[in-house]
């Protein structure tokens, strides 16, 4: 079978497609195990040199997802599972309106209608966001049963797409399950545009022994998760028997809640005698109010019942990063 | 001031632009009361003869809601008022998936580009539906802070434009609210392709002395509201101060809730000595189907606080449509 993973050349992206690589199958639309025969990486450009950890079957594709028969032409077999995960991202969709409703909702309809084609009814795994949830009648933890009143554009585009994914599944056009994600850490190499990106760099760049600027308060939470329990859960969400979904697909993953202060205390435990480059807290008003539309706490029911995987803390995500990142087994041994 | 109505030759669009006829102000983008000048009654299709009720102010124009030229040259003032009602409705939209996205979806974007490119920061009126709401998650009475999970194609394009007429109004783009309306009754003529279309039929018909099939069981219940108070509600809340709306504009309109057994009742009590067509239950399971998705009963907080007008009682709406419709003042005087 096919593998398309939009936005397949990110961080989530190419985590998932290593992943995928390794376990070599995946359960396809005939509801049977079947070996990964192509991996298609699409995104809006390749990098140079290619990636690390995929094999011959990975295919690297740039294009603009807004584009239908760009689309058509990847969604191309009958026998192929689908992870939706291009997107513009918060602070860039508050920048750039235009930009995100094309990607994020015109985008993401063109996959659908792609999808929608197909003779057979293809497994979709689309990535929305926490960001979903905000605005005043907003309750203390947000939740798979909590209106969606979004106070960024990035946030309002997630969540039409939720809606969308769910009629098309109701309709047969495909069977879609929508993750809902937290904030995703520990995101290694640069900050990105996102408002949530120093909930990475407060952990990457004192780990390089670098400094790094916090934009908002001590005290302000923010539900998060780690790149590993969220590559696996996306996968299991995929595998799942669709039945137990029912009639709303959508799953926010589970997350940890924790204080711009807890994760700068779980740091300095976990580095111990490691080095670490100063963290600077200067509220930045532009994103501070993005992240004030932000949910503060998370519940994630559903994930409980699905057995999807969390880190038990926080200290657990750093040390993983460590270990994926900062020593990396390989740059230890001889190879 | 110009007004412009979309789908303002349906049922609700003609007797709004009556109303306006009559009233010949509103609220403008300055905030200060303007007179009317301009009416604009857009549709799919403008019907000969000409509506009655209407002056020289109005203005009938056929198009396609889709295509952006046509309304960017609708919404060609700076001092202008909207009222987007144009909808595939929910039975037609579940026939035609397409047509559903391509008028609701596309259309309702294609009508906020065309506000958001004016130089001032217009009023837009939208009407939404209590078929947002649904699926097996829904509680048993919906309301302003109820998830929205629709089960039809219908519902769901009016949820995600309830999501981006949030949006743009947060981005300043227009000043954008959300009427969320019941189903509303007793509309004359013929019935339509809606699936709640039994709930005007069910009094029409017997009132004209025509036999009448409802497509459902007895004791469905639906919450229900007049026309009359439907139209003022959404003259109210254009005229409200959008501060006191906040960051989800979207209110829930007042309803009662009724069984199909109580509307047959409160019928048979206002008809009186009046001769009744007969009433056939005889469920269909394509409309039952439809039904059985929907919300059981409804809150409505909000447009309470707002003090949004609502009926007293299902009689009060029986009887408004008796006058309007089967015994018009005009009917029985000498004009």
């Amino acid at each position: 079978m096919k593998v398309l993973i939009t936005g397949g050349l990110g961080f989530l992206g190419l985590r998932l497609a290593r992943r995928l690589t390794e376990l070599g199958r995946l359960t396809g639309p005939s509801g049977k195990p079947e070996a990964i025969d192509r991996l298609t990486l699409f995104d809006v450009a390749v990098p140079r040199p290619r990636p690390e950890g995929l094999d011959k079957r990975a295919e690297l594709v740039a294009g603009d997802i807004a584009d239908r028969d760009t689309l058509f032409s990847l969604v191309d077999r009958d026998d192929i599972a689908v992870f939706h995960l291009a997107s513009v991202v918060s602070g860039g969709a508050e920048k750039d309106f235009d930009l995100a409703m094309n990607v994020n909702l015109m985008g993401g309809l063109s996959l659908f209608e792609a999808c929608r084609r197909l003779k057979s009814c293809p497994r979709l795994v689309y990535a929305s966001s926490i960001a979903v949830f905000g605005g005043a009648a907003m309750p203390p933890v947000v939740g798979d049963t909590t209106k969606q009143t979004p106070q960024t554009t990035y946030g309002t585009t997630k969540a039409a797409l939720e809606l969308f994914l769910n009629d098309y599944t109701r309709k047969g056009f495909f069977d879609g399950r929508t993750a809902r994600l937290p904030t995703v850490i520990i995101r290694p190499g640069k900050p990105n545009t996102a408002a949530s990106s120093f909930a990475s760099g407060v952990f990457r760049e004192p780990l390089k022994g670098e400094g790094c600027v916090v934009p908002v308060g001590r005290d302000t939470p923010m539900p998060v998760m780690g790149y590993r329990e969220i590559v696996e859960g996306l996968i299991r969400l995929h595998e799942m028997d669709g039945a137990l979904l029912g009639d709303d697909r959508a799953v926010s993953l589970p997350s940890l809640t924790v204080t711009v202060g807890q994760m700068i205390e779980a740091l300095q435990r976990v580095a111990g005698d490691r080095p670490l480059g100063k963290i600077t807290i200067a509220p930045d008003p532009f994103i501070e109010a993005i992240c004030r539309t932000w949910a503060r706490d998370a519940r994630f029911d559903r994930a409980i019942t699905f057995g999807l995987p969390r880190a038990a803390s926080l200290d657990q995500i750093i040390r993983a990063y460590i270990e994926d990142y900062v020593d990396p087994v390989g740059a230890k041994g001889a190879g």
